[in-house]
């Protein structure tokens, strides 16, 4: 009699590093671990946002038990919002992610709608046929924690993403005690972070980043005002911002959207110590001497919008940098993000700003050291890597092979791969419904391929729209034709071209057998027609659109 | 009574790395250093090239004596074919250099209308007042040369780019010698690569990629056909890898255009030492056991057309890639290519190929320690920092600065800035004309701010056409409004959305006063109220195009 198993399908979060959601089921219960977002890659132009797409789910609502998040960053819990629309469920979190998640339900007006139950470390969840059970472990987000998944067949652990910090800012280094006594008692199968499994060694401690900050208040001691930029949801990092600053008798400014929200957030519950007397609202800095002052924004990526470019860029309303600020990057760009921090730099340097990013920051992921003892602790008997880009996983599934789980029991699934397990065999199995949908403005999924093909057309060269008015009945022309450009040419200087144009599509309507009124035919007639031209004219392609207006 | 001065103008290379085009003129005599292009930013779509603007040369033409070129990239001859249409000079470089900007020029039918003339290292050649004189450098191009400018009022020297490689491939370490000498008789003024000066220590020499590549080779003997991705033009690269394949009697493949054409050419002046019993043709790579290959192949960067990203993507024509190859991509990402390099990692990595990408690339240019050792032994009298971003040229101008360089003496220039020089004194002055000339397709200039912003805008949102036909006496509508839309939504998804567009457009035009029949108001009250309703529908912006049509 073949056993029953656990059937484990990512729907985000692997091949990939964002939109974290991966669904268990067993018979007819399904549990969700994270539900995060991702950000648009450069062939979206105009997305906002990428979800999961989790068809899957809706398709299954009524066995889902809850949602387990593991913690607060968007590609966790920036899916909510989107994806708890079509169904209902318990939500789980330790205590900051679970007020992140409530901020973000009000500005979603949904906070009525989902409701989020607060779990400490040490904790256990029944839902269905499984029990959830929270790890404490360390990352750049505080209250990260790993899950051990209780279910029929066995224990399944989920690292979360997670480091192993033995002198973090607060909160205790990761349980590693918790993982060993899982370990002896038996692991079916680790899922574990894979996003610095290229990184030898061991990540560094937090509490590093604050012997640093500490050295560099010290060189700008009595000269300079303090400009920081690093993410809002550190609040770790934070603090020893705000404890450097409070040692070295200097206000705090906290500045920028999303940095004054969180840290709102993490003082009301008590995770940021931040007194009342040490603040200075960005609209009162004049209040304070320059050299007593740390301002503490957001912008560590260099995005356009964000507190430090506007300040880099003079846009700020509040706040003009110069010879006088020292300007400290607490963050290393995410890939793709590295010619917006330069930007930044430069333009923070040609200011004549002091600008550090040396020793200012440390990764919250694993080393290679770390994901071999966690690999270690929990013995799993399968080993599935998450949490990467593919060769992340692969590396992640090498390294598991090399402290001897045998080939056959490490599977890399893709997203949407459903891999079934129990104790005595593993296997990865079919493919249920499963990508992603795009975000824009207010439309969820309303933007696919054939929009986006447009957009990155439109954005090579522009576009051309040819207008022919023409009389419904007679089928003749019953003006010149129109030529309207955007983003193809300086039309001012292309009014021979564009005259061209307008005398071929006259020359071509007019010869044109319109007796069964083709109007599709005449349209691909002229677009090919005016695209060959414009093509030999400028070698390039911009959109035809030819428009027939019947009167 | 006043000393007459030399006046330095870098049109291009400063406050960015590319496009590298600099100016000297005394009284009436112009020479020109290097003429080189950029890639264009993310904020340029369907922009080809970026070329410095040379509006000053230009208008001065009648006074340039030469163009030196320090050595063949891209960033130092590529607009050439461009500049050199508005005027004539004679055009100096080395072998290499030489042979790759006349293929350019053929390929833009120019060869007939400029000379190039070689010049080896130690030649000196007179142009006007000015003795340009060549010295052998290290560079990740073979041939690469400083100049020293011998002017009426000193000699300057212009290293170009270039490293210090006592163990090179070919051609012997930097000329060190020849900058002690020119310091000990007094220089002027140096002009200094500043690419890598936020890097400690020295640049390793590239025989050590050799070594490792030996390394790799054993690794893969017998077993595995080996790919290598790396620049075309780093012949020396290309020489030690076709050096290792002879000593594991392996064949070489030479792949991609620019790689065979820059193999080619530099085989053909002797440069390049590939014998013809060594090379397979992609074509017949059937002959060859795969173990017995090598082939070399362009796409180091990701670049979506080169010859690795087609084998990733499985659109190579002549090669499948899979579990028997090892890829050794032989360089680092250029900023701003990280995430294509990625893409092209991982599709490797899913076919099963080994991809190597450490210890298998150095740099082309000189670290801090390198630039010291040219500032002492050239003790210049005025310090100017070229070929880096801003932050670049500060942290060069800082270290010339801790070498007992007056600051008073360092000058930081931005694009266009003169800079006045003489043994007396030095000062930046005015700015001439100056900026960057975008080519797309054939078009050289034609595309500019208002264009790119139109690209941009319709990338972010599509566009909606508006189109409105009219009787031209009357001032009446003679068919109901159409839309037409591109890029913005699922057409066939929003019906209803487009429907009341074209009821609140026909309303709208209704009940306008057309008496004075005043198109552009019509249209621009159009404009903003479909504006704003789509925005409240969607909050997407596209753009707005109302076209009206009169009979």
């Amino acid at each position: 009699m073949s056993q029953k198993s656990i059937r484990i399908i990512p729907l985000g979060g692997v091949e990939e590093i964002g939109k974290n959601l991966t669904v268990f089921e067993y018979e007819d219960d399904i549990i969700i671990v994270d539900c995060g977002t991702m950000f648009p890659s450069e062939d979206m132009p105009g997305v906002d946002l990428v979800l999961p797409d989790a068809a899957y789910l809706y398709k299954n609502a009524d066995r889902i038990r809850g949602l387990f998040i593991t913690h607060g960053h968007e590609d966790h819990i920036g899916a909510i919002p989107y994806i708890l629309r079509n169904f209902v469920c318990p939500v789980y979190a330790t205590e900051l992610t679970k007020a992140l998640i409530e901020f973000k339900l009000k500005e979603h007006m949904m906070d009525d709608k989902v409701k989020v139950t607060c779990v400490e470390p040490g904790d256990r969840v029944k839902a269905g046929c499984f029990t959830v059970e929270y790890i404490h472990t360390n990352h750049s987000f505080a209250g990260a924690a790993a899950l051990a998944i209780h279910t029929p067949v066995g224990v399944i652990v989920h690292t979360g993403d997670f480091k192993i910090d033995f002198t973090p800012v607060d909160g205790g280094p990761c349980d590693l005690n918790r993982f060993a006594e899982l370990g002896s008692k038996g692991v079916l199968a680790l899922m574990s972070d894979s996003t610095n499994v290229l990184r030898p060694g061991y990540t560094m401690s937090e509490v590093t980043v604050g012997k640093s900050m500490e050295q560099y208040f010290n060189d700008a001691q009595g000269r300079k005002r303090i400009i920081i930029a690093t993410f809002s949801s550190n609040i770790h990092r934070i603090q020893q911002i705000i404890d450097c600053a409070g040692r070295h008798d200097r206000k705090v400014c906290i500045c920028g959207r999303s940095m004054t929200n969180i840290c709102s957030i993490a003082v009301k519950i008590g995770k940021l110590n931040l007194p009342e007397s040490m603040t200075v609202d960005v609209s009162n800095l004049k209040s304070v001497p320059p050299e007593k002052l740390v301002v503490i924004t957001t912008g560590s990526q260099g995005e356009p919008m964000s507190g430090l470019s506007r300040m880099a860029n003079d846009t700020h309303d509040r706040l003009k940098v110069g010879p006088n600020d020292m300007v400290i990057i607490s963050a290393t760009p995410i890939p793709g993000n590295e010619k917006m921090v330069s930007r930044t730099i430069n333009s923070l340097c040609k200011k004549g700003c002091v600008v550090v990013y040396e020793d200012v920051h440390v990764s919250g992921h694993a080393c290679k050291e770390e994901l071999k003892l966690i690999l270690s602790l929990t013995k799993p008997k399968y080993f599935i890597p998450v949490h990467g880009e593919y060769r992340h996983l692969m590396e992640h599934a090498m390294l598991a092979e090399s402290l001897k789980i045998p080939h056959e029991n490490v599977f890399i699934p893709a997203i949407g791969t459903v891999i079934e397990l129990n104790k005595s065999k593993g296997k990865m199995k079919e493919t249920v419904p499963s990508g992603e949908i795009l975000v824009d403005g207010s439309g969820i999924g309303d933007v696919g391929n054939v929009v986006l093909r447009d957009r990155r057309l439109l954005a090579m060269d522009g576009l051309v729209i040819v207008i022919i008015t023409m009389a419904a009945e007679e089928g003749v022309m019953l003006a010149d034709p129109d030529v309207v450009s955007r983003g193809f040419v300086y039309m001012k200087e292309s009014e021979v071209m564009i005259s061209e144009v307008k005398r071929m599509v006259a020359e071509y309507v007019e010869g044109a057998d319109l007796s069964d009124r083709d109007w599709n035919a005449l349209k691909a007639g002229i677009k090919s027609m005016v695209h060959e031209y414009l093509w030999q004219q400028t070698k390039r392609s911009p959109m035809i659109l030819p428009v027939i207006v019947e009167v």
